[in-house]
């Protein structure tokens, strides 16, 4: 047991706490509360005393009493699809600390498939509970995007797209057309795509964004769209690897594989070991994210910033807040091609396989 | 816009709101207050009419009136280091749904390092704000661990423990025995092990028990125990490809190694395959987590239920804030080996190598 408890630990009554702190600091009550919620008309003197004070005798003001008093709850909700998923968390991990520094609290609310969301959207959990929303990279109809009317605060998304609200993304179109223009670059013609569902079989935008990047790629470069050649598999490594031989089935094979994230790239990698083709002798893949397996398997991929993307928004939610208006409501963030060694120039090995 | 809002979106202030939504119902303001907060004195047509009213009008209680009413806040806090890791955001993906049925929201505090660990502690943050704090799987001193007694709310901690308080975790030297044992079994000696160091260089008490676990078996079989079979680098996949370079350069190799998490087993494999050996003829590899990686790249592990333990954390809180004692305040959940491709029976190839 912590024998320095002082007197505030032992009543859980505001009053009683602020009390204490008064008594020990010898100042008023009103002057302990105008000291600590940093109104004028406390001599700067006087507040380091009594914040002193509170800070010894371990007192805290009371955050719903002063949320009440100020119309603020002093928190952000953040409503996240899989959580568990390695994109949602790092976008997570650069949200928190960002809104953590404003003196924000974050509430999640992990929406973990349709019927989630359409609680959510119809119940709004969040209302009077946050001074601002953050929507993480969720599909959202439209019915869903209007309800969010109802809130009455700032709502930003981070990762995707909702008309009219401040949002963080990246430009999907423009990562399929990259991946894809490396491999047409080193001279591949029939280029697979694999694509993903989620567990509910939703196609998620980013997926159909880069989809059209891929497509727009190959008419461009005046290569044939073969239908055949784009597969669409449960989100994951294990839809990679499934994926993956599902193309191998495919005459002629394709030489290269543009796969909508690593950990299906990843995947697809281990699908054609086992199948004993050689990476990129014998099939080029290149993925998107710079997830962190990439780097240890030397996967070429598409980067995306997505700690960044999170921090982003972050810095959105605490500008509005601010009073501010936002100099950018709708930022993009930059991507990179990261060169590696799944992918290669085509070989006369690959186009006879 | 949505035209549906009733009146009660148009103010901020609760008292119009419950105004509005008892002269809908045609009820006194004090039977809405009564009804929605399930007093008694009110019949059940009553109180489902103004349920009803409350909906299609989009009211509800102001979460801080209601919680300064009760004396709770509706909230758990939860305490998590690198949100972005695997481990963690399963944990806490897991753990969110439990609570949220609870209809308890849930306040996330990341607490990436010494210093966010060390300020948490010291400010407790958390005060006043919940109802019950959940800690994962975070390295705590022993003034930490009494500072917990100044929050006056359950602590519940989930992937690992703290004496004292109530706890779900797995049994981590066992982990390391049963890991052991399984080489040991397919007739290895020469059993090397990949320890992990977070981003500040603190070894987490997992690390440390599975590391006597690998120790006390290697002892039992009468087998060395090879300090410099023992390596230690950065958490992860790319840590795990240079424990395991900095492995294959000892004299005589060892065949077969022990990763103390799928995540660095991964990165040893890929090393392997770069050095031009096979796995399992050359060096046998088993990791922990059951990763979502693992089976799609054939890895043998021992399989922690991650989500599991976040879930059972969820369940102690809400028993705990129902006001029950825990059946169990040591939980521990079971882990299981899982044998798949990369562990086998040592080979001469592998012995000379």
């Amino acid at each position: 047991l912590d024998r320095t408890r002082g007197p505030a630990e032992r009543h859980a009554d505001e009053h009683a706490n602020m009390s204490d702190v008064a008594s020990a600091a010898g100042v008023s009550v009103s002057t302990v509360s105008r000291a600590l919620r940093g109104k004028a008309g406390v001599s700067e003197a006087t507040r380091e005393k009594v914040r002193a004070t509170a800070a010894r005798l371990s007192y805290v003001v009371s955050p719903e009493a002063s949320a009440l008093a100020r119309r603020s709850t002093g928190r952000v909700g953040v409503a996240v699809p899989h959580i568990g998923n390695w994109f949602c968390a790092t976008m997570l991990a650069g949200l928190e600390p960002v809104l953590r520094r404003a003196e924000l609290d974050v509430l999640i609310y992990h929406l973990r498939g349709a019927a989630d969301r359409d609680r959510f959207f119809e119940r709004l959990p969040v209302r009077r509970k946050v001074d601002a929303l953050v929507l993480i990279a969720l599909p959202l109809d439209e019915a869903q995007q209007e309800r969010l009317d109802l809130l009455g605060t700032p709502v930003v998304v981070a990762g995707g797209r909702v008309d009219g609200r401040p949002h963080v993304a990246i430009d999907d179109v423009a990562v399929g057309r990259r991946a894809v223009e490396h491999l047409v670059a080193l001279g591949h013609e029939r280029i697979a795509m694999i694509r993903s569902r989620d567990h509910e079989g939703v196609v998620w935008p980013a997926d159909h964004d880069r989809a059209l990047g891929y497509r727009l790629t190959l008419q461009g470069a005046g290569l044939e769209v073969d239908d055949r050649l784009v597969v669409s598999e449960q989100w994951g490594p294990r839809g990679g690897r499934r994926a993956m031989a599902r193309l191998l089935d495919r005459h002629p094979r394709p030489t290269a594989v543009f796969a909508v994230a690593d950990e299906m790239a990843l995947g697809a990698i281990e699908q054609l070991r086992r199948a004993g083709l050689a990476v990129p002798e014998d099939v080029s893949v290149i993925g998107v994210d710079e997830h962190p397996m990439s780097e240890p398997h030397d996967l070429t991929t598409i980067r995306q910033p997505v700690s960044e993307l999170g921090a982003t928004a972050g810095r959105m939610v605490v500008e509005l807040l601010g009073g501010a208006e936002l100099a950018e409501r709708e930022v993009r963030l930059p991507t990179e091609l990261v060169v590696r060694a799944t992918t290669g120039p085509v070989t006369t090995r690959a186009t006879t396989g």
